[in-house]
């Protein structure tokens, strides 16, 4: 029986709320990629939409419970870009708060989307203070991704479709940063399709969260040294791991050089740009083939939000 | 009136026999192109698939209505790949012919898919010759992309939710190659949306159809020079310029530079990558910006089909 924050029945109703265009995504075999990998390799690519990840399914269910006002988050650049696109459209005052060191990108493109950025020095821990303050100060909502059951149950439609869209999965592969999406996903697919693996991958230079899972403990790290931006916290939040300690079946490790290396294999052989964060399931499979050899593998492309150059120079040889 | 070969509720119907897989793609502003275009531009995603190409919905209409059997094609390499695609879901005898000249990747995955691919010197119409010779010397089906009904219908069925997801398009910017597409988007369109502008583009180096487009009667060239593989035609079939007169309200042409600008366009700003033909649309918009400025136009992303060395030699500055 699972005890999450998480419900399927509110899931479901946040579907209702979430802008058509970041729902029912491209869910397909990539048979290229099987060569390669080992294994069945199922692509749910969350890319093709406004902001070029999955974040905007959360940030609608809190933009429309909102209704109007004014919204801080801080960000390491994606949950900033959907947060202003869903404001924009909404007519909400949204101030983003993110690293000065957050990919160009997404800086730009969060400006452009009409938000106010304040930019601190640090890493996102710090930009996470920042906001907390700025909530506080202005008596203003604060949006705190993973923590806010917002974030997670909007993150958790993608299980919705998995279960429809991938019924022969033998496994799913979820990038784990703070745990929104990775209990989301992980909630509806335990509910739904018990079967299913679900295994979170994080970089091996930002472990905080899977050293958490595994000593069922919070553990922080001192530092995040990754190039994927996007999933370098360092201080888990202690509900989300009790939820994450039922959803997942393993959290695993990825080195850069998977990384990277997934990045290329999806590029070459798949067509798709994608930011280091949405390689890690890739990654995962190259580190350990042989645990996934001959299994329908889905991975969660959950992002492409990435500078061009950088992008270029992580997947040439 | 429309008078087109093509029905409406035919199109309709195909839906029903398409593999989800390919239908209900992907259809959103991409924000960050408006900047540099100067006009409001949609994307509708068509390579998010096991194809990474449109060409799976038609040839899923023509594998459902042959059932078994074997069948034949000429392809310029993603025709091929999508009747091998759906042939081999229903065990069809599949053979493709191409040009030996195809992208690699383009031939290397009609392998991949099971078909028995016979490769011929010279471009794609010797490819229809022979393709064309094996049908007739085995009495086996032959399909004919664009002149075959089931290949426009399918294609068509993109237009159906064009009419849904882009009800504020001013303008629908579709590759024009053999015509299928162009002619099966098109009847959609003028046939739901009439208000809607239809413009086909086809590369300047291949520029059969819209010169035949332009007089009326069916121009061909002695040779066709372009990257854009895909809509490399010379021969015009006449049925489907009949149709085209109907339903296009322009025909343009892009220069190759334009081309290549278009794909970097999209790699750097939409993170897409796409084959030449695909980047036809957003070419068209730079070869006549003032046409398009603060208008809402959408183009079609046909295919990404590239191999990667050479889209990023094509895309790098």
């Amino acid at each position: 029986m699972l005890t999450t924050r998480l419900d399927t029945a509110r899931i479901r109703a946040a579907r209702t709320v979430i802008d058509p265009v970041f729902l029912d995504t491209p869910c397909y075999r990539c048979d290229a990629l099987e060569p390669v990998l080992a294994c069945a390799v199922g692509i749910k690519l969350e890319t093709a939409n406004p902001v070029r990840c999955f974040k905007g399914r959360g940030t609608e269910v809190i933009a429309d419970a909102l209704g109007s006002g004014a919204v801080v988050c801080a960000s390491a650049g994606n949950l900033g870009q959907a947060l202003a696109w869903s404001g924009r459209r909404r007519g909400l005052d949204v101030t983003v708060v993110a690293a000065r060191s957050a990919p160009v990108a997404k800086l730009d493109r969060i400006r452009a989307l009409g938000a106010r950025l304040e930019l601190v020095d640090g890493d996102f821990e710090r930009a996470r203070e920042q906001a907390a303050d700025i909530a506080r100060h202005h008596d203003i909502r604060l949006v705190e991704d993973s923590l806010d059951l917002e974030t997670c149950e909007g993150a958790a439609t993608i299980g919705l479709e998995l279960v429809e869209q991938a019924p022969s999965a033998d496994v799913v592969l979820i990038a784990l940063g703070g745990g929104a999406m990775a209990t989301g996903v992980g909630h509806v697919l335990k509910a739904l399709a018990p079967g299913v693996e679900v295994i979170c991958v994080q970089p091996l230079g930002a472990p905080a969260m899977t050293l958490s899972w595994r000593q069922r403990r919070v553990v922080t790290t001192e530092s995040a040294e990754t190039i994927a931006d996007g999933v370098a916290g360092r201080f888990p939040i202690p509900e989300v791991l009790d939820d994450l300690l039922q959803v997942a079946d393993d959290a695993v490790l990825a080195r850069e050089e998977s990384i990277t290396t997934g990045m290329r294999l999806l590029l070459d052989h798949a067509g798709l740009v994608v930011e280091p964060s949405a390689a890690l399931g890739v990654a995962a499979v190259l580190e350990d083939r042989e645990r996934f050899a001959g299994r329908h593998v889905v991975t969660i492309i959950c992002g492409s939000n990435v500078d061009p150059d950088t992008h270029r120079r992580w997947t040439s040889r």
